[in-house]
Formats: C-alpha cells, structure tokens, sequence
C-alpha cells in the first residue's frame, strides 16, 4: 500500500499511474516532460534509444516499477528488443550498441550518482564517437529526470502493477501515442 | 564554460537559464512543474515553505546554483527570510521550523538519497505533526524535481552568476510573476 491513500484502486493504477490521478496538477508538467524527452520527435535519437537510457537509469536506481516499464518501452521500439535492454543493464561495456549510445548511457550513469560526476572526459569521449550537444543535452535530462520519477514512484510506496504484461500493453500505448496522448 | 556549446553568452544565462534558452522544449514542462510544485496556489503550504524543500534538497546535493537561487526564493517569501534558511540547512533538528515542516523536510532529505530511503515511520512521524497527504506527496515530488534540476544544471557544468545578487533579484521576479509568468 502506498505512504499516502490515493483515493483509488491501488492494484489498478500501479506505480505512477496512480500518482498521476491524484494529483493531476502535477501529472501535466511531468507527462509533458515525458513525451518530450522520449517520444517526441528527435533529428537523431530514436525513441528507442531515449527509452534505453530512461531504463537504464532507472536499473541504476533499484525503481522495479520505472525500469521495469521503460524496459518495455525501449524493448518495443528497438530492434534489439529486450535481450538488448537486458544487455546494456547487466554489462553496458559488452552491449551490442553503438560506440556513441554507450558513450551517452555513460554520461547517464554518472548523471544518476551526482551532476558533478559527469567529467569533461565522458563528454569528451561521448563526442568523440560522434554524439552531439543536443544529444548530450538530452541524455543529462533523461537521466536526471529518471531520477526524479524513481524517487517519486518509491518515495511514495507505490505498488507494482500484478500482472507484469501490463508492461508490454503500456509499452504499445506508449509507442503509438506517447505520453501525453496515451495519458 | 558548460559541457556543450548553449549558443550564447553564459555569462549573462548562467545556471538553468542558459539551458532552459538551449532547449526551449523541454523549459517549458520544466517551468510548468517549477510552477505547479513551488508557486501555485496550494491549500496548506506557502510558496515559501515549498522553497524552502527546493533550497534544502539542493544543499543536499551540493549544487551551488539551485540551492542559492531557492534559497533566495526562500528567503523572499518567508517570515524568517535568509537566516532561517540558513538555520535549516545547517541544522534542521534545531532549526525554527514548525515540527511539520521538521517532518516534511526529514521525509525531503530521505528522498534525495534514494526513494527507497523513505520509510513508513518517517510518514507517520509527519503526519503525527499535522501533515497531509497532500504535503506528502509534494514533499516527495518536490525533493524529486530537485534530484532532476541539480543533475541537470551540474552534469551540464553550467556556470554561477557572476553577482551573487542575482539571485535576490530573481527571487522577486519569482514571488511575483512564479515560473511561468516570469520566464
């Protein structure tokens, strides 16, 4: 049960969801922000590759909910599919990704321990194997807003959805309409 | 100099402004949630105490510009104005903060170190001091928001103002017109 009662069927609205219901004042800003870091339009990160850092962080910060969710985002929208999302999260140096993601993936996890740990080395060395300012931008946003969403969902106790195909079902939602029209 | 080239003087955009002028996109749910977190009308908690989780959190994480900005919005919009922010962040146990603010900012500093961190007897010695749901919830999601908005003004290696007043003048743009209204 969550810290707080949302007023609603917990078991029907897991993790975030619920969340959003409570108090939609906030949902707005935070599903506009979503669909901008994730799943608008992009010149060169795929939606799948945006997603794969939003897990990736959150496998970092122990939020089953979030990775869990964000592993099926990623996973439907990359060619790899999950066995790629599993790669990265148990050995980012080994995964099957381009020199330049991993590059930015790194940025990500340095993002997740603190700001001050991204050195002017990753970025260098992100740069290096082709990444872009915006993608840089983008890959420090993504990963600190994961940590704002991890510590959301688990600083409020939320529960985890009872059926894990819940997962893949949102993930479609999410492919077709984003999140703000699939909200 | 930032960790990517913002495209103008970062002298004059320091911190989260010079990225906000970046990436228009992504400012404006980024403002939105600044707006409906710290400014908008909430039943029970004033802009100043809202500030003042912001200020905290952001001392936790040591990042200079958000945590002397909204230490200034604190201070601006607070009876004890700049020396009770001050008492809060070096001792929050003997700072002169009503027992559920103590309790709000405790639950605030647990969220910074990790969702997980914040347990059922931190909720309920809140609540035991007067807390609602709702100042829950937005204590969580406001220490969150700053867990985003310190990773991503420091893992972008944004530089301070070079005066610190700045920040002072900043705040009475915000009291006044919020985060939406003087962006």
């Amino acid at each position: 049960m969550a810290h707080i009662d949302l007023g609603l069927d917990e078991a029907e609205y897991p993790g975030i969801t619920g969340l959003m219901r409570y108090r939609p004042e906030t949902a707005v800003a935070l599903n506009a922000l979503a669909e901008a870091l994730l799943h608008a339009p992009h010149p060169t990160l795929t939606a799948g590759e945006r997603e794969l850092i939003a897990a990736y962080v959150s496998g970092l910060n122990d939020c089953n909910f979030c990775c869990s969710s964000h592993s099926a985002f990623a996973a439907a929208q990359l060619d790899g599919g999950m066995p790629l999302v599993r790669q990265v999260r148990a050995d980012l140096d080994a995964a099957e990704v381009s020199p330049k993601l991993r590059g930015l993936l790194r940025i990500a996890g340095a993002v997740q321990e603190s700001g001050q740990k991204v050195s002017a080395e990753l970025v260098d060395a992100a740069r290096a194997e082709g990444a872009t300012d915006l993608e840089i931008h983008d890959a420090v946003l993504i990963a600190g807003a994961f940590c704002m969403f991890n510590r959301y969902v688990d600083g409020l106790g939320t529960r985890l959805p009872e059926d894990p195909v819940a997962y893949e079902e949102t993930a479609q939602r999410i492919k077709i309409g984003g999140y703000v029209g699939s909200a």
